[in-house]
């Protein structure tokens, strides 16, 4: 058992190819991939790879030698299994437990999982993890729950960061994965306005069941006329996360005043903005990009505990040889919201 | 007494005009300018006035039907003396007293004196302002000094928004009045590192006597990466005095991880923005342009009680028939801070 198959993304294509199984270093853990989610992260680095590479390496993210279009093992929402262990690890997990992380490794200053060139991810039947991070899934959780761990975690962060009060009126505009997590955790704190703005039905239904109270098509209607109008005074939140940068001037223009604008889409391209807008409403602007170890253990919880319910989000299922099409699939329009890899098996994307 | 001098601003230049004298309507007062300060925001509106009053019309706050090169009566930062009375006002203030307030009109749907057009400033010998909101200036303060409330609540708001800890770092770009009083705010409210920046050797001394605890002379060293060393993993908080909006993507880029940056500049043109860069540092931008009634008197309260020293500021005195001039000095590169016009006089410019 020295090589497995990978999903490997270059060039703005993911393929399925056979490379060698990693070996585990001190303090981590070799695990095998039981599930993991297709992120909206994912696509768009598959897209615009240069563009998002180029800020880490500006940002010294990435060594400034890094050749310009390079091979990454995508993979950041996981669960998975463990294999063996590299040298310095405890006995605290035993092969064959179950198990999820955040996706960073401490043993390597802290880069990505699933999004580092050189690194392992969970596209892939093995990958590695540190041990230092590993919290257990329990037993009656499907690794599917597990691996949905990750995007509600980044919905928690960006609620954390909105801060509001239950009478402040959140707008969540897109009602993807990230989208669904915020309303999610909006509502576990107690925000009585939630409104849901998507242009298709099934998103908009779908922001419902997690807890929306009003859904709008902001197509058909100004989505930032019905917030101010349901606020009636109190502060509005708007929180981005439908990843189209023109929308953060558009939401800067029609907000109300002292309205605060969360943006959880990452916006890697040049955005022209009037910021004139945003001086005379005072508003706040806040990135919302990684949750803590914190939040991450209490979205498991939360997932654990039936507040949330994982499965609804889960649309989709695929084995690693139909990776590469559900991504053509992806990247056109579709009613997928969560689309979960099963690394360790063949298949198509099949609807749930 | 029916006519007055007053400066008219229109088609981006400033001239000196004979008007007649406005009435007091119910709840309002005539006043007497005694003093009033030359803004940042008066010297942008004369250049930029169309741009400035396209969003305020967008925005609503001005009727759409409004023409497109109207005449302003400048003058926001005043102290002024009560002249007469309109109906239903009590007698809380006699002819005589020094006042100064909160440059709004109630009355006028909170209208800004001295910016909207239509509604007389500072700038002339006369206006009207709300006696509900007339604060008296205490007997042994300069009417000069009373002027310098206005520009002092902004940098104390500013400094509010940021809601510093004491070990947390400031750096201040551009050390004009803002910048100035922004400084000392944050001085008073006890934050250990304040570091100033500004290209202007007189501007950075200014700000050491306000209370600067480092300068940068930003075109010789980086201001950002200055600020980011002495904070050492604190927060640092970066406030925008300068007006100059290509400075926002400037910070941007350079801040550290979890910098928030604060724009007290108006910026009315269009930006280009990488907000990339924000989210991976996930900062927080919040815009500040309105102190509140409470913040306006406690300014006040700090200029008498001595916190404040307002009189640095004051660089130069004017007449009103010198103010045209006395504009296309202060368009150009100069060491001036805060130039006080008395419309009440003729002179020219004079330095202090
Ligand atoms: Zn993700
Ligand atoms: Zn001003």
């Amino acid at each position: 058992m020295s090589s497995m198959k990978s999903i490997v993304m270059q060039d703005g294509k993911v393929q399925l190819t056979n490379i060698d199984i990693p070996q585990p270093g001190p303090g981590q853990v070799l695990v095998k991939s039981l599930a993991c989610g297709i992120c909206g992260s994912d696509l768009h680095i598959t897209r615009h790879g240069s563009e998002v590479f180029g800020i880490f390496q500006k940002m010294g993210l990435l060594p400034e030698t890094m050749e310009a279009s390079p091979k990454v093992l995508l993979g950041h929402e996981f669960c998975a299994e463990v294999v063996s262990f590299g040298a310095d690890t405890s006995s605290k997990f035993n092969p064959g437990d179950r198990v999820t992380c955040v996706p960073i490794l401490l043993s390597k200053e802290g880069a990505g999982v699933g999004v580092t060139p050189g690194i392992h991810g969970a596209y892939s039947e093995y990958f590695i993890v540190d041990e230092a991070l590993l919290l257990a899934v329990p037993d009656n959780l499907p690794s599917a729950a597990a691996a949905v761990t990750e995007p509600l975690a980044v919905g928690l962060h960006a609620a954390n960061r909105a801060a509001m009060q239950a009478d402040e009126v959140a707008l969540i505009a897109g009602c993807g994965p990230i989208g669904l997590a915020t309303i999610a955790a909006l509502k576990l704190q107690g925000v009585k306005t939630i409104i849901a703005s998507d242009p298709q039905q099934s998103k908009r239904d779908m922001a419902k069941e997690y807890g929306a109270t009003h859904c709008v098509d902001p197509t058909a209607e100004d989505e930032v006329k019905f917030a101010s109008e349901q606020a009636a005074g109190k502060r509005v939140v708007i929180i981005e996360c439908a990843g189209i940068h023109q929308l953060i001037n558009s939401f800067i223009l029609r907000a109300p005043a002292h309205a605060s604008l969360i943006i959880t889409g990452i916006h890697t391209a040049d955005t022209k903005v009037n910021f004139g807008y945003a001086t005379v409403k005072e508003m706040d602007i806040k990135f919302s990009y990684y949750y803590t170890p914190e939040e991450f253990a209490e979205s498991l919880q939360n997932i654990a505990d039936g507040k949330i319910d994982w499965q609804k989000m889960c649309t989709g299922k695929v084995g690693i040889d139909g990776v590469s099409a559900a991504f053509d699939t992806l990247m056109q329009p579709n009613d997928h919201v969560k689309v979960i890899i099963e690394p360790w098996r063949n298949g198509a994307l099949e609807s749930l």
